[in-house]
């Protein structure tokens, strides 16, 4: 298998690389690619230098699979590139995402909508997919015709600028005056601000709210789930945040809904009360697992329906990279490509 | 009138001394007590050096009204002093709130509860005072049946000692080795978690998330709502922000929403869709007005019933101090103190 990854040098395809060396995905040939910028840049991979090189329209003709970590508008323009060819698609941005043809795929939950005929296959929005994958098991079982969530966003979702900007304001808050605001135009640290996405200004929502809305739906395959978001950023590099409220079809004691927890794959319960230590931040860097706790019946509910939880997972990795490579993983194992 | 404030050198008791200077409340006496440590030290108030004294069992008998900034236990044992004398009580902390013969005071809501013989009045907990003076008006006008919130509480919550361990983390974390933990026992900068009160092993909910849910029943007088609450901490000095969903009893269409939160004493709107420009703390901060926005018609609902809105307020003065010197100014413009 001949693979590729589009826009390496970013934060998402840097957390590529390492799930592929992670998830141990065997190919014959990587191709790594990234802007003008960076061309002829070496990066070291599994003992081996990689010169990094550009996309051109030629670039997909010799590849089976290749993930793409770049903006909307390329992931487009590379796409009229790659899709007369045989390489599979599996992409990183919203560009595809709500196509009713395309796939949007969390392996754990959906990967059934990828076939042999799959030309592309749409990766969700990171909050979503953290969302989505820490009720699995539980939508699956009792049914959620409710879901209401408030999210702490990290800077990690705005790339490896955001980051910097927010890493900048740390030092910059200590000296006492703040300057570095070009990616999120106002003071990150020591403050928290609704999501920088363009506002629908129609229903007054924003962007990541709305996808968090309209991805759901699609992945569940469930247009009448009501479902609410309130996006917010927090001064954190990485990992996000939900507080979550659902409303089940069907009840489900505390017992049997932590232990449909304890049994969903790709989440790890952190829900321990006599300590008060629950999911943070720091702790769910870095890790593949998305952590979840806070689970307790919604004491605003008098039947066995209602629930709240707070989880945390690492953006790029669950939220981005390692949700891709899973996909790749699947197709690779169980597609003839 | 002669007033006193008892804790004064706490960040509430600081800012309740501002506020008998903002709201003009005019006194004959004004006596100002701290702890053992601070005893004897000299604050300068309105142009005048003040002499810090102790509380002692004979300090209420020469006073007209004192307010409380300290904690439970202290609380319980001065009222001890108090309550035979013809001193009133305001009491910040949380020992008398849930005592059904109490009255518990957001003015703005329910400052009737205040007659001639009452002895003692709680000031709710803050980030109750800041949701329920948010949905004041909403409330009288539509009925609210549900409230789920989440909070993103500043470190002013945990008082003075609360805000130099995250000042010292600023600090710290620039350096690359964070060590002030004693408040909250972990890392605060680049970091979230849930509330550090005490977790009821019962029912999971943490001492402030009941605070927010039982103190709401009592204030509204109404043990029919249906009320959840996530309370989590996020590394902001000061100001206290809430995501809040709620559904109403009576359909009001968006415009009526808006205008009737307009019409809302002691908020601001900072509602900007286009500018993408909400509440946030910094700007929150050492401001009496609660800053209210994101205001939208709940996706997930089908009428005019549901509605989200994110709020910011200083969690020292709308959630401790000012509401504790408005109590004052009420009980001075209304009643024979």
């Amino acid at each position: 298998m001949k693979i590729a990854i589009i826009g390496v040098t970013g934060s998402v395809g840097k957390e590529m690389l390492n799930c592929i060396d992670k998830l141990k995905i065997k190919f014959t040939e990587l191709k790594l690619y990234a802007s003008e910028n960076s061309k002829n840049k070496i990066i070291k991979f599994m003992s081996k230098d990689y010169k990094l090189k550009t996309v051109n329209s030629e670039t997909f003709n010799d590849l089976d699979v290749a993930l793409f970590a770049i903006d909307s508008d390329l992931s487009k323009k590379y796409y009229e590139y790659a899709k007369n060819s045989k390489c599979l698609i599996i992409d990183n941005s919203s560009a595809f995402r709500m196509n009713p043809n395309i796939p949007l795929v969390i392996p754990e939950i959906n990967y059934h909508m990828i076939n042999e005929n799959t030309k592309l296959i749409a990766n969700p929005n990171c909050s979503t997919i953290l969302l989505l994958l820490s009720l699995s098991k539980i939508y699956e079982k009792y049914g959620i015709n409710r879901i209401i969530v408030s999210t702490y966003q990290a800077a990690s979702g705005a790339g490896i600028k955001g980051m910097n900007e927010l890493n900048n304001q740390y030092k910059e808050f200590s000296n006492g005056n703040i300057k570095s605001t070009k990616e999120f135009g106002r003071q990150y640290v020591n403050n928290i601000f609704s999501h920088n996405s363009a506002i629908d200004l129609d229903n007054g929502y924003n962007q990541e709210e709305l996808k968090m809305i309209n991805e759901t739906k699609k992945i569940l395959n469930n247009n009448k789930i009501n479902i609410s978001a309130t996006c917010i950023r927090v001064p954190v590099l990485r990992a996000h945040c939900e507080s979550i409220n659902i409303t089940l079809d069907r009840k489900a004691s505390y017992e049997n809904f932590i232990s449909c927890l304890s049994s969903t794959k790709g989440i790890e319960l952190v829900d321990d009360r006599i300590n008060n230590k629950f999911p943070e931040p720091i702790d769910a860097s870095n890790k593949f697992d998305v952590l979840v706790g806070r689970v307790r019946k919604d004491l605003g509910q008098t039947e066995d329906l209602g629930y709240e939880l707070f989880i945390s997972g690492d953006q790029i990795l669950k939220g981005a990279a390692l949700n891709a490579v899973q996909i790749l993983k699947y197709v690779k194992d169980n597609l003839n490509v």
